[in-house]
């Protein structure tokens, strides 16, 4: 067995980081009942069976040599302890003993404003547009985007929100580990403006439950999470479901029915299990607070004509766009009496949408251009 | 004042659709109250002030020369004591005194199963499809797709719902003006195979407030109302918007949120207006009765590695794909006992997950061959 300081708390939870794999309820409730340090004098001092498992690894770890690597690297450690911990992870029924950080960014400011994004890796050119268009934009408002480092919506997302130093990347193995290979430089850049993070030690593989271990961890640290692009069978859904078991704030992305590519994003709005956004400010709007985030409704402000009342709109249908017409025959036209279309007429020629010719009445020419096209469909 | 059989309430209502323009409550609650002959009776007999407007086009309207030509033309009047009247009109405040048809479909089957399709007349191919799409599909399991005529998506959906004889068109003007006037064959088509219809006599001019009102009758006669792309201001959310409000479900195509022709629809589902819908199937799930017409999930069924529990799953993770680990190899990389991963590695093989080679461990080739594809992202 390794030695090294049992009552160095952070010492314990890079130990515990290292010997036991991500998720594990059993392990979180032990620490949050008596602590890191005593969980491990445990472990190693008592032979407690369904602890066994951690002790397979144990003899080959050295907290103090990992950490002095980490460090070497450029990263820090961060335990709850910290003031940069995240609160957001209490949420989980397993949060991890810690957090391997690699970057300039803060977590604190994933409490204050923070937005998942997720989504398809093998995303469309329409998906990975979408999500950049609401990465900038959110990340403009002073959002962090978090996701996942993947090909496809996760790197469009990364990409948009760079430059303002608010992209913050999850992995799955070891933030010394880039993966996908392909995106070492990705990584290079989130961790020059925003932060990479991990919640197994440098060096780790990213395995199949590592990713789905991670997904809880994006879901849990975004104060909402974003579905861009996502098939019926897409880990994102995992992600989108876990945020909403969290309590956090689900939007999805529609895209062409036509296409399976946002099939999963249908499905999460059709079951209501997503709201459905299509751009920053909605997503600002879900997930920022109230009053303060409030979208701008898409209402355009409607139009003098709508505001008639319905007799007076019947006369308006009655009045000819060319020639003029009398008053008598508007009566017919419309179906209304006499005295009714004249103090219609009255109304409609102060506000301007009908004038007086030949001793007739015509629609005036501003009022009307663009009234057809509104409403005869 | 013309001459006419004041007690046959066909002629009377048919008097009442051309003297009076659609939606017109105070009548129409009157018609209620005392019959729409007795109603005739007091516009001839008694200067009852309100009433005034009535009577101005009262001298030209010959009912029973209405009813004649409208006959000639192959049409028919329908009021509600026929068969065919549909009871849905009855959620309307304003029903109509009268129905013109023109066709051989019966409005009794519109209460058996219906789905009126509207939406933009400045349609994209996609909506235009898509609407196709649906109407074939709803119409294949015998629902009569019904829509305004107008060019885009109305005319999509009509054209696919023709062959089958289910197609409906509700118009603004008479039931013999093609309107807009490029439908002229489109029309012809509809009333040879399904069933054209309106409130306002033959000759009747689409005005604006007409195809307000026309947009009420497609609302209510639907059991349900679909809308496929629709900008925000476009008269296919006012039909919606109607739909609901009469207690009718509401469903909505998503789109691109690239596009504004699809904002009308995204509007519709983020305020909860409209159900999501992306194809017939869900279309009929919607508006059809339960059990009968549940659409099919769209959840694929689970692979057999998401049903293992957690620790076999952590096993599996650690088993290499090439070559083959010990099973304390496999421990290590795990992160578990040796007993849990002897176990695990037992249940896996049963499975068919993993395999023995050369006296270590490997994964089997069926059964990895699509799983990382499933969640590494």
């Amino acid at each position: 067995m390794s030695a090294f300081d049992f009552s160095d708390e952070r010492l314990a939870r890079i130990m515990w980081s290292a010997i036991a794999e991500p998720g594990d309820r059993r392990l979180a409730q032990l620490i949050a009942q008596i602590g890191p340090t005593i969980a491990l004098h445990g472990l190693v001092e008592r032979d407690i069976p369904w602890m066994a498992r951690y002790r397979v690894r144990f003899p080959h770890i050295s907290p103090e040599r990992e950490l002095a690597q980490f460090k070497q690297l450029g990263g820090r450690v961060v335990i709850p302890s910290d003031d940069e911990w995240p609160m957001s992870l209490a949420a989980l029924s397993a949060p991890p003993p810690c957090l391997w950080l690699r970057g300039p960014l803060s977590l604190q400011h994933l409490e204050q404003r923070s937005v998942a994004i997720v989504g398809a890796r093998a995303a469309s050119a329409y998906g990975e547009h979408v999500a950049g268009e609401i990465a900038a934009g959110v990340a403009d408002r002073g959002f962090v985007v978090l996701s996942g480092l993947a090909y496809g919506v996760d790197a469009a997302a990364h990409r948009a929100a760079i430059h303002q130093g608010r992209s913050a990347a999850v992995l799955a193995g070891g933030a010394d580990r880039p993966y996908p290979r392909g995106h070492d430089r990705l990584m290079a850049s989130v961790m020059s403006e925003g932060v990479v993070m991990s919640e197994v030690p440098p060096g780790s593989a990213p395995t199949r439950g590592r990713f789905l271990h991670r997904n809880r961890l994006i879901a849990a640290l975004g104060q909402g999470t974003v579905v861009v692009e996502a098939a019926i069978r897409s880990g994102a859904l995992n992600t989108a479901r876990t945020a909403a078991h969290l309590g956090r704030v689900v939007g999805a992305v529609p895209g062409p029915v036509t296409a399976p590519g946002s099939a999963g994003c249908h499905e999460l709005i059709r079951s209501g299990r997503a709201v459905l956004v299509t751009d920053a400010d909605e997503v600002v709007d879900l997930v920022g607070r109230l009053g303060d985030d409030a979208a701008p409704s898409r209402a355009t402000t409607s139009s003098i004509r709508d505001g008639l009342d319905e007799l007076t709109s019947q006369v308006l249908d009655a009045v000819p766009v060319r020639d003029s017409n009398s008053a008598n025959q508007i009566c017919i036209a419309a179906g209304l009496d006499l005295p009714t279309v004249q103090s219609a007429l009255g109304r409609l020629s102060l506000l301007g949408l009908v004038s007086q010719q030949d001793g007739g009445w015509r629609l005036a020419r501003r009022g009307n251009s663009h009234h057809g096209a509104d409403v005869l469909c």
